[in-house]
């Protein structure tokens, strides 16, 4: 195999027909592992389909000469050791979905990153080269959030913005919590593997846009600069239980009809600033006890609030929580904050938005600075180590949705990006530790 | 035995404090299937708790003579035969009950029909009188309709509301059917015990108020003369899932968001009448698909609204779909009414009316007429059989909540008039079928 060397000197790594065939059949495979007949997928964290697909991706690895295990909170990592002295670069994402979520969410990212892998260390069989760094493939636990809250739970934990105990202790809505639920698909590992003391030296991420600004304006890589801002809170509203008949309109502590009020106020909220501001939602509400003749005693809905700026969340957010103290008062009801989840707008770094700009001018490809208005495994590593996240175009910006989509020549060439990024790293390109800020945003 | 004669010459049943104390003796027994740690009731039809229940009311009744049998809809029938040639006369309520509901709701009338049948054998087996007709007591199947729709099942299938196939086949959310659940409890019976052609002579009920009216007033026993109308609809509305973060606000289809809107159109709807004209709520609401990031695609949603005044009703529900109309546009989603039970305010029987209220004055009780906003299996079997429906107080009105509550002098009060009653009616009282009308309300 011959490397290739574009116009300034830089070597390409190669590429083929065959590698991209590859890559769509093995997505095709993975996609089966919980699909729903309307082409979308059932494979929420630690549920059977989900220890299927990891069962799928461990042998994929296995077979290709990657060392497999999880950590602790169940996060799957693929290593290569190239050079016993290096450190190791990181590249993944999710196999876990929502509810009825999309195919390419997470799951992309995680074969995208495999296929990549394997491509670089191909050409290290073929040369007397030494890698200047070694790779790990990472299928993170729990990105969701969808069946155990908070997301984002196994970088969280990596990261050490979680506390072990406390995840694997968190329970779903049947009362089974992440420990039982990763032991019982044989996912809960017994040791960390990568920790403080042995950081990777990189992480590189690619994701689906779930947003529409590639797709309209036609363009094939998004090189995401900085996150949104994020508030989310589950909130228990409190009222009293009674029979809806006979009760007396006025003696009422509707708890259902003061969080109906509350999901108004969150989705208006939105409509006070102009679109692209701030993002409100209430996509959880659990009413009890959930009985057509009985007036709600709680009513458990989860608040989501995002935006680019910190000072307009802040702003949105004072004012839904004095709303939230009106309902209160009009409906006789109590609203009880039992958890935040918060994260401020923050940057990736200068050095990996300047490589993944480079490997993609040399590859041909366009490409923009994009903001993620949703959160990623890459939000939390990177800000312990310098961190590269990509996106691909998703065709109507659909995401957490069936009809998720994105074009298979978008597919393969994320997986040329990634490849060509890590290639660049393990030939001694090392990222800087400064993260963008304000001023460098386009 | 001797027989009591008050001052106009009417004999009374007789009674006793050894009566009392077994009543309320098998009340705690009876209370305990189910039991929660609140002092409420978690028993929901055809769960194990009410199998369990129904065992240990049929032991009671086979003890002590009844002949105990199930129709093909689950209801139980314990049936006395004083007389081959004399029809029935059928009496009870339900054992079932809301999730997390009280213990007096149903299962009150239930045991005082019991007792008061038993008491009523007994003074025959002490004379050569020949009673002017049987007696049966009857424990309704699914009264409550929490886990299987509609409500009050069991007496609309022997009233020939509701098709036997279609209540069979009528599934919960988690798709067990009534069918199996009741084979399940060894519930489902194989023939009809009353159908049209041998309808019982007349049909007796006595239930908690579950409203404060006879409370606040001080009264013993509310003699109903009526029922309010309702219309009660199951609705979707119907929207496009989507990723909470990353969708933009002017594009979503949020089933929630349209769903809180409608919860509020139809609280406030009440707020447009008099308290007592209308009562209106939403007690049930599920999100698919209900997870935190995740703009909800679909909401199912119970709507309930009741009126003294059928008039009133169609105004005001006319006006809540137009609501609905506006709100489906405002969120872009589609609202689809999946099912309608609907039923006119109505009347009971003046001569139900006027032989309770005889029995009243002679037993020394305060009574006062009393219109019932809450369903009962008397609603629909009035209109079928002449239906006399009692109602004992209900500290603060509070039902459909554990901490429903009713002191033991007003069960015992009422066990004794419902003795009366069908004493009453053994001896050859007969009740009219004339139903009351608007004119001949107080």
């Amino acid at each position: 195999m011959s490397e290739l060397v574009d116009a300034a000197g830089e070597f390409l790594l190669a590429r083929s027909a065959v590698d991209d065939d590859r890559f769509l059949r093995d997505f095709a495979s993975m996609s089966a592992f919980g699909a729903t007949p309307a082409g979308g997928l059932e494979r929420e964290a630690a549920t059977p389909p989900h220890g299927a697909v990891r069962r799928w991706l461990a042998a994929w690895l296995e077979d290709r000469g990657f060392t497999v295990c999880r950590d602790r909170i169940g996060n799957m990592f693929g290593l290569v050791e190239l050079n016993p002295d290096a450190p190791y670069v990181v590249v993944g994402s999710h196999t876990d979905s929502q509810p009825r979520g999309g195919r390419f969410d997470g799951a992309y990212g995680v074969l995208a990153a495999a296929h990549a892998v394997s491509r670089v260390c191909r050409h290290y069989r073929d040369t007397s080269a030494v890698p200047a760094v070694n790779l790990a493939v990472v299928d993170w636990f729990n990105e969701e959030g969808s069946r155990f809250k908070p997301s984002m739970m196994g970088s969280a934990v990596l990261t050490g913005k979680l506390d072990l105990d406390v995840a694997l202790d968190t329970a779903d809505t049947s009362g089974t919590t992440v420990r039982t639920a990763l032991a019982a698909i044989g996912e809960l590992g017994q040791l960390d593997v990568f920790d403080d003391a042995e950081l990777p030296s990189a992480y590189v991420e690619i994701h689906i846009e779930q947003g529409r600004i590639l797709d309209k304006q036609g363009i094939d890589i998004g090189l995401v600069t900085s996150t949104w801002a994020a508030n989310k809170y589950e909130i228990a509203v409190v009222g009293a239980q009674a029979h809806t008949g006979a009760t007396d309109m006025a003696d009422r502590q509707d708890a259902l009809y003061a969080a109906a009020k509350a999901v108004v106020a969150v989705r208006e909220l939105a409509d006070r600033y102009p679109e692209g501001r701030i993002h409100t939602s209430c996509g959880q509400l659990t009413v009890l006890p959930n009985s057509p003749v009985v007036v709600a005693r709680e009513v458990r809905m989860h608040v989501d609030l995002r935006s680019p700026s910190s000072h307009i969340l802040a702003e949105a957010d004072a004012h839904l929580q004095q709303q939230f103290a009106e309902i209160a008062v009009t409906a006789n009801v109590k609203f009880e904050t039992r958890h935040a989840h918060v994260w401020k707008a923050n940057f990736y770094h200068q050095s990996g938005v300047d490589l993944a700009q480079a490997a993609v001018r040399d590859l041909g490809f366009s490409s923009r600075e994009i903001r993620t208005r949703a959160g990623h495994d890459s939000t939390n590593m990177k800000d312990i180590v310098p961190s590269i996240m990509l996106f691909v175009p998703s065709v109507d910006g659909i995401s957490h949705a069936e009809q998720e989509f994105t074009e298979d020549r978008d597919l393969l060439n994320g997986v040329d990006l990634v490849a060509e990024i890590l290639f660049r790293l393990t030939r001694g390109h090392a990222l800087g530790g400064d993260h963008l800020d304000w001023n460098s945003l386009t």
